[in-house]
């Protein structure tokens, strides 16, 4: 969470002068996201949030980000719409970076969902999924199964730091899951990325969607499977199974889960713990001696691909078979 | 520039409904202020900066800077007003730390301040001045001269490492400024971290100033000499003759400045420049190796310093005498 560059005052005023939004009033760097800099902005039109796309998102990425977001606000799903400049586009370009300006969204992120909250972030995930079926352009989920197998060996040789024989657990269950991988499920516009910080709510209703930066084309139970994840299970690492039924059955009344996407439950969250187990390793190993940002810890993860490893069917989720 | 504690919705929800700001929309971790945590906070009301203040501010000086804001706002000084809650206090406590809630202010900081920007600072200064000569409070300045001899012990063993000779270079400056300091110049509430960061402006227009966490009652012309070293050197520490005769003429337009004044300007600017050079050395100390911020380089206030000992006389700053 931080600013990476530095946006002068006189810069920033000339690059909105190329957008209807007025005279800028105010700017103020944002502690929001981890990849990006980010700026809330106030001109004379209102507030917005300006988004420098730093290195670690492709370039070549951004439009489908951003087309996205317009098709999905287009559709009725609360999320930023990017604003076009006068020349109709939505990419632009500041201090030597590529830049968007998005409206600026309401609501604040849960620390704590409450089953409440997981139903409503399940029945926003399955209108997200329904709203992305007719988007036209696709990306490749360079984090699902293919992926994690160079995650693999980029950390694989230091996991037993964090954790006795953890390098033998990650090899057998790569391998496991690159063997089981199920390919025929129903696929879509997936977020990839839905945690708690990412889902604004307003009280107990869900006020908007944020940062689709790792949005991608894959299997849609996956992106279920993420957010089973990142939403039901306690800081104890124990998994609520009242939460878990609460967004299951709340995704089902909009999208329901074929029997196929339902028995493939279990698999697709092991899956999607062991790709934010990698990504954390990597991150965890990354980090300069001495640096005031602490990555995320990956044992939570280690945790949780236990729990999805002892599970029996779907059913133990809080599914209805 | 950075958030210090995070803040969670309910906590922040609970706190706000002390104040009569209506319903909590949004809040987003800004990166401004080196010393606390600063948030824009939207509400049904408009839009709010909660500052939460981190140890390295003194918990028995927060009345102080408050009142003083409230002070001068109602003199009809641009500046953030606190804002009282429901039981007239303008000093609360969130996340286990003091805080107070202040008015949004539109305008943005000027990088590289031009001459018309120096002349409108230094009227905004003789005006703060004027409006503080009535508050009833007061408070020290443990940063001025009385303060230097303890800053300068805990850096001096080191300082040889920035610029060879540089600990004898501040021990006999340090001792020169403690015997000729003036003692019966003009007091009164100062700002004395007039930076060009605490200045919002809107065009060429001053719109506010911000940060009152230095102030103290002082000598009103060493804030003068504050704001000397602040604006009107170039980035190849060369002094802006044209910016300091704006700064300073447009100062005397409002308040003059008696002869005794003027004639102690070298002696101030050079005290104003050791107090920076001396903080920013303890600061350059202090910094645990492989940290990501980086402090203030020293070494643009020891040639500031080194600039006004080759001083003539006040005249030389573009002063009239």
């Amino acid at each position: 969470m931080a600013v990476y560059t530095d946006v002068v005052a006189e810069e920033l005023g000339a690059f909105l002068a190329g957008y209807d939004l007025g005279e800028l009033l105010a700017y103020k760097g944002i502690a929001e996201g981890v990849e990006n800099s980010n700026f809330l902005v106030h001109t004379s039109r209102g507030y917005f949030i300006l988004t420098l796309y730093e290195r670690r998102v492709a370039a070549e990425d951004l439009p489908f980000f951003l087309a996205l977001m317009e098709h999905l606000h287009g559709r009725g799903i609360s999320c930023p719409q990017p604003v076009k400049n006068k020349r109709g586009e939505v990419l632009g370009r500041i201090a030597s970076r590529p830049a968007a300006v998005v409206t600026f969204l309401d609501g604040m992120w849960i620390r704590r969902p409450s089953p409440a909250h997981c139903g409503a972030l399940g029945e926003a995930l399955a209108r997200l999924h329904l709203a992305g079926l007719d988007f036209k352009h696709s990306r490749a989920n360079a984090l699902s199964v293919d992926g994690w197998r160079s995650l693999y060996e980029s950390c694989s040789e230091r996991a037993d730091e964090v954790q006795p024989d953890l390098k033998r657990f990650l090899a057998a269950e790569l391998a496991y899951l690159e063997s089981a991988w199920p390919s025929k499920l129903p696929q879509g516009v997936i977020h990839a990325d839905l945690f708690p910080d990412n889902v604004f709510f307003l009280g107990n209703k869900l006020s908007g969607l944020i940062d689709f930066y790792f949005a991608c084309t894959d299997t849609l139970a996956y992106d279920v499977a993420i957010c089973l994840n990142a939403w039901c299970f306690e800081s104890d690492h124990s998994y609520n199974v009242t939460k878990g039924r609460g967004l299951l059955q709340a995704y089902a009344q909009v999208r329901k889960l074929s029997h196929e996407e339902r028995d493939a439950l279990p698999l697709l969250a092991r899956g999607a713990a062991l790709r934010f187990l990698l990504t954390r390793l990597v991150d965890w190993f990354d980090v300069p001696p001495g640096a005031l940002v602490r990555p995320k810890d990956p044992f939570e993860y280690y945790r949780k691909l236990r729990f999805h490893q002892a599970i029996g069917s779907a059913r133990d989720y809080g599914i209805e078979q």
